[in-house]
């Protein structure tokens, strides 16, 4: 096993470089703030919209920003991930869009939805048992017999990049209204998000909180936290938020986050629905279950933002119709 | 009756000026593109989505512009409106912020979330009864006993300049992609969001076409249009679409959309469902029935966008659960 003190982490620098090469491909999300939310909370909260992205979720930006920089003598392989369905969307179409072939594998109970769709984008998909099998196996499997490269949903340099430029986008948005962020949370799994966010805002204002919001019960990251060691999950599956089920933090994005941010919190699926439901009455987003995490640790109180400048990012909004009728009919 | 020859009518100045004023109030919208919708198309489309803007719907923008040059002697009556909801909300929360009372006439039918929310921010709400009472008369009641300025709906010069601060972001994003609108398109019920876009819209681009989207059996701007003169709706209830159920055009808005605009499309019912739950799957936006009018007539066909630069204006997102519900899931 590699030693953390040889791992290569990503630099702001690295951000740099990602938004250059995402300028006029990925969606410059917009920050947006809601009257209710600041009267309910007593801060100032903007959200950052990832929904709004290509594919539906932020996830385009990181595989974007790893799949334009295969080699020539890489290209013609094409690139597999494993995903319970938006790092495969952004795979999917980051592939397409830089001319690859994507082979896809995802667990066999990821939303119809999300299968579908990627699907869509043209990429291949391999399904497999989240309980019995493994995703790595297989990916690794096809890496081997196809020449294709592995496109990991958190743990690369280039995809936390990637995920970095929402800092950067949050950072800019809040100079330009002559704010400072206090707080920024987001949710994790893999953590890719929270690290690559957590290295453009804390390059800007080292003092403002990174905040990682989890489900009840995929705590990996507040645990570890508190150890010091990168902790597991007991479950694999159980949670309304299926795009945050990942078994622990990743290497990489653990390494950064320990030290950026420390601090986790977690929502239950009932929460989460309130969020997701708040969204669509106040926002006018559909926000999917995993995405809402953070912005229902805020409405929860579990994050207190009174008098704050924090930003709640909003990670995607890959939902099944039924899922999201019943946030917002409350059955 | 005023002649139509001595009617004052906004100007693109009249734009300009509203826009300083909304600066820093108002939400300045993003312009967002999706690519699903492309390649349904065939067209590069774009949405302006003003459920992002306060209140959720575009009507803040009017309402703002109009309360905020209340004069120090109007200003203790305060303002009093009618409304079937959008226009409401975006009255109470500029009278809120202008720090002036407001009274809103309501239809007993309108989405209680709506008569909820008018009330949220503040206003004093007094029901009628669609079908029998009119709601003019008794706004001017409520304003000769209170001495209180009626906000109208959309037949103001203040009111349609705020509306068309949408025409000049849509035409300034555009250009920051160095692209023209060929057609923008928006619904319409008395027509002051189509009219203050059609006046940013054509001082720039004379050649743009403007597509007035209403819903079927409310069609008075196309009838109008083929008439020349101000048509009638015959029914004042029965659509899915409760922001766009006003009698007929304007007055000072018809004298701008006939001549800048001309053409009229219908969209049923079930096209606007289906039009709100392609909004859920790919957008990721929370659009009323009658925000949606004008994707639901593109995607349906009505409005061929193939090899065009088109703008579909989502006007609101305002609309109760249930309805949503309705539309994602297809019961």
């Amino acid at each position: 096993m590699q030693k953390t003190s040889e791992l290569k982490l990503p630099t702001p620098a690295d951000i740099e470089d990602a938004a250059l090469r995402l300028h006029g491909v990925a969606v410059r999300t917009p920050l947006l703030r809601c009257d209710a939310l600041d009267e309910v909370t007593g801060g100032k909260v903007f959200l950052k919209p990832e929904m709004l992205q290509r594919t539906g979720s932020f996830k385009f930006r990181g595989a974007y920003n790893r799949i334009s920089r295969l080699t020539a003598e890489e290209r013609p392989g094409g690139v597999v991930a494993f995903s319970s369905g938006n790092h495969a969307q952004g795979v999917a179409l980051a592939a397409k869009l830089a001319g690859v072939r994507a082979v896809i594998v995802m667990p066999a109970d990821a939303p119809k939805l999300k299968q579908e769709r990627t699907k869509g984008h043209g990429a291949e998909v391999v399904l497999y048992d989240r309980a019995t099998e493994d995703r790595d196996a297989i990916a690794r499997r096809i890496a081997a017999e196809r020449g294709a490269v592995i496109v990991p949903p958190f743990d690369d340099l280039h995809v936390i990049a990637g995920q970095g430029t929402i800092g950067f986008e949050i950072t800019e948005d809040l100079e330009a209204l002559s704010l400072a962020p206090d707080l920024v949370t987001m949710p994790a799994s893999g953590g890719g998000l929270a690290a690559g966010i957590s290295l453009a805002v804390k390059a800007l204002y080292p003092q403002a909180r990174i905040v990682i919001a989890e489900p009840e019960l995929f705590d990996d990251h507040a645990r570890s936290f508190r150890s010091g060691m990168r902790e597991k999950n007991e479950r694999v599956t159980g949670s309304i938020c299926d795009a945050l089920l990942s078994a622990d933090p990743g290497l990489l994005t653990f390494e950064i986050t320990k030290r950026l941010s420390g601090e986790g919190v977690a929502a239950s699926d009932a929460e989460v629905l309130a969020a997701m439901a708040f969204a669509f009455r106040e926002l006018k987003l559909v926000v999917e279950p995993g995405g809402a995490v953070g912005l229902a640790a805020i409405l929860a109180g579990k994050i207190d933002v009174k008098g704050k400048v924090a930003v709640a990012v909003l990670s995607g909004g890959n939902t099944d119709p039924e899922t999201f009728a019943r946030a917002i009919t409350g059955y």
